[in-house]
């Protein structure tokens, strides 16, 4: 089968399992590794498109649960598809609403045809299946889309883990199944929580499947850090290794970096979208607490080094006043910021890995970085 | 004495009192009549200065009361001053705190030397004198700033108004044998409440005053329109011709027109950006509530007249969704888009008045604004 994507490996890293490519989508090329700025409702929250563009963004998130709730994915077919809806005209994913509706939704009830729900919005009832999914990521229009998925809570036994496989890798065929978008490439999602053994067997079951890309799920989502990284370090090497690899939820810089590391080329995170509007700022150093006194007569940039608009044009004082009085323009030149450093520091991953140099560029990292994680074992 | 502003009047309507000028300040020309965004703590709510910039705004207006509070008159001047701070080197002009002493702040009490009040954030006691007033505006460094007035509410009695009357005269001539920053032009400010003998007192009193320009204040403060326009009748006459007028604190679309009609020269108003903020956009026949049902599924853009990055890029049906899902992005798209129209709305008064078509103008306007307001008696 042909999808309507093409990944181009360019580059591996010798010392680890770190790739530099080129994914190529009917919305433009995505250079992984790569970390996806989230919009949530159809908007990455505080900044605009244009702001995006400027930041180097390439590939944005949206939620196939929250637009599906609201506006709708009719509302959005009718308005030209999300693209056109939110005047973005780069790459766009939709996840596949299963984390949302398992973590947000109340009253689901999990049968084997899909999953049975109450908005959390406004407590409506409604039903995703396999093809409903399908069904609203066709009408949402994303280049890139996610098979419904059950993502079991951490902690969870084996038995709640297996059981949520098999769901898992049976919505996933009947996903391809249904899914008849030529410009949609659909990603298979490997689940399996804290078990090595089933990370392996999912990361089969997938693979085997004429998937365009492999979603990464159930991570980040309690477990200790080192957990996670185990976890990669079980299923990675039993993806396919020419098809491009999501991990979903997650993109604190340390995670960014050690997954890089174990063969990841793209993520999706709120993290530094979420942190900014707390007024936190992250830098080469470390987060900045932008509430904290020591910044109240500080006339430098947030971060000296960084090119974004925020850091070429404000104090941290003035931010500071902002973060403090409440003002709305404080979230927005925060979140510019911490995406502007997300976004930078996957570059210099990609620009290291390319030039055959991560190794040394992430002890550097490390070196600086207060909460490095542990290099690829 | 010489100002560090110059009023040149290009214009006068022959069917009104409005004009046309260019009033030249340290930090640029504000070509009027012209209204001025409000940056209350050092901010016009949810816009960049690069964005202020674009919308061809000019002067903004920036609250002494609010800023004296947080981050504190001395922290700004450390950073280098209001213009440095919030990083907008165009002009900016101070009000007098007055207002917001009267309106906001709990425990006031008020003598011949000033008005003590406790701040409406922390509940600290504050002092506002003439002097400390003055103090703090040089320390705050705009290019036009206010003396400390008394502002009576709506209804006050004759009794009240003529005694804020005496006050705020002899506070005025306080402030300005205070005053000794050679790069800022002090206004002073007329009240009389409704009472017109008492609007052309003050205006007799201030205008005999070495001020730089005129803040007309108490209006917009509950009266009926009609009556603000009586008021306005009453005092305007009575202020010296040469000087700019700056009416503060009105700004609605049908105020502006009034106001210009009515000889005013500058206006600041939150009413744009708060409307904004509130799910409602202004365009030329009238305010929309994005919030209606009825622009669930409008593909078109909010005024298609407006060239505003907003209106250029999305469509209602998108700014309805980020007004119903309380998204930080629907606030700041309503706020660029009324601030373009109401600075549009005054250069097609200015233009108007140059090209001595103000009369046939108005009356076009008027017959699609669904608020006009009568014309000049």
């Amino acid at each position: 089968m042909s999808h309507p994507i093409q990944f181009n490996i360019l580059a591996r890293d010798a010392t680890s399992w770190a790739r530099a490519g080129e994914l190529h989508t009917p919305h433009g090329v995505i250079p992984t590794p790569y970390l996806a700025p989230v919009g949530t409702a159809a908007t990455v929250k505080s900044v605009s498109p244009r702001e995006l563009r400027e930041l180097g963004a390439s590939l944005i998130l949206a939620n196939t649960y929250h637009l599906a709730l609201r506006p709708g994915a009719d509302l959005v077919a009718e308005m030209g598809g999300l693209h056109r809806f939110m005047a973005w005209d780069g790459p766009i994913l939709t996840d596949s609403g299963g984390f949302q509706v398992f973590s947000l939704a109340p009253m689901r009830t999990l049968t084997p045809d899909g999953v049975r729900f109450r908005s959390h919005i406004d407590g409506s009832e409604h039903v995703f299946t396999p093809e409903s999914v399908m069904d609203i990521e066709m009408k949402l229009g994303a280049d890139i889309i996610m098979p419904l998925d059950v993502c079991p809570p951490y902690p969870a036994t084996r038995e709640e883990n297996e059981r949520a496989l098999d769901l898992t890798h049976a919505w996933a065929a009947r996903c391809l199944a249904a899914h008849d978008r030529p410009d949609q490439a659909v990603y298979g999602i490997v689940q399996g929580g804290v078990y090595a053994d089933l990370r392996r067997a999912s990361a089969e079951a997938i693979g085997g499947l004429a998937v365009a890309g492999i979603g990464i799920g159930g991570l980040s989502v309690g477990e200790p850090k080192e957990m996670m990284l185990a976890m990669l370090e079980a299923q990675v090497p039993c993806l396919p290794d020419g098809l491009p690899r999501h991990l979903l939820g997650v993109g604190a810089p340390e995670d960014l970096v050690a997954g890089a590391a174990r063969g990841i080329d793209t993520f999706d995170c709120v993290l530094p979208t979420r942190e900014a509007r707390h007024g936190s700022a992250w830098t080469p150093e470390g987060r900045l607490n932008l509430k904290n006194a020591r910044f109240q007569r500080d006339a430098a940039p947030l971060d000296p080094t960084c090119d974004c608009y925020t850091c070429q044009t404000f104090s941290r004082a003035y931010l500071r006043h902002l973060v403090k009085a409440d003002e709305l323009l404080g979230l927005r030149l925060l979140t510019i910021h911490n995406l502007a450093f997300v976004l930078r520091l996957m570059r210099e991953v990609r620009a290291a890995i390319l030039d055959g140099r991560f190794a040394s560029w992430r002890a550097d990292w490390e070196a600086r970085w207060p909460r490095a994680l542990p290099s690829l074992a």
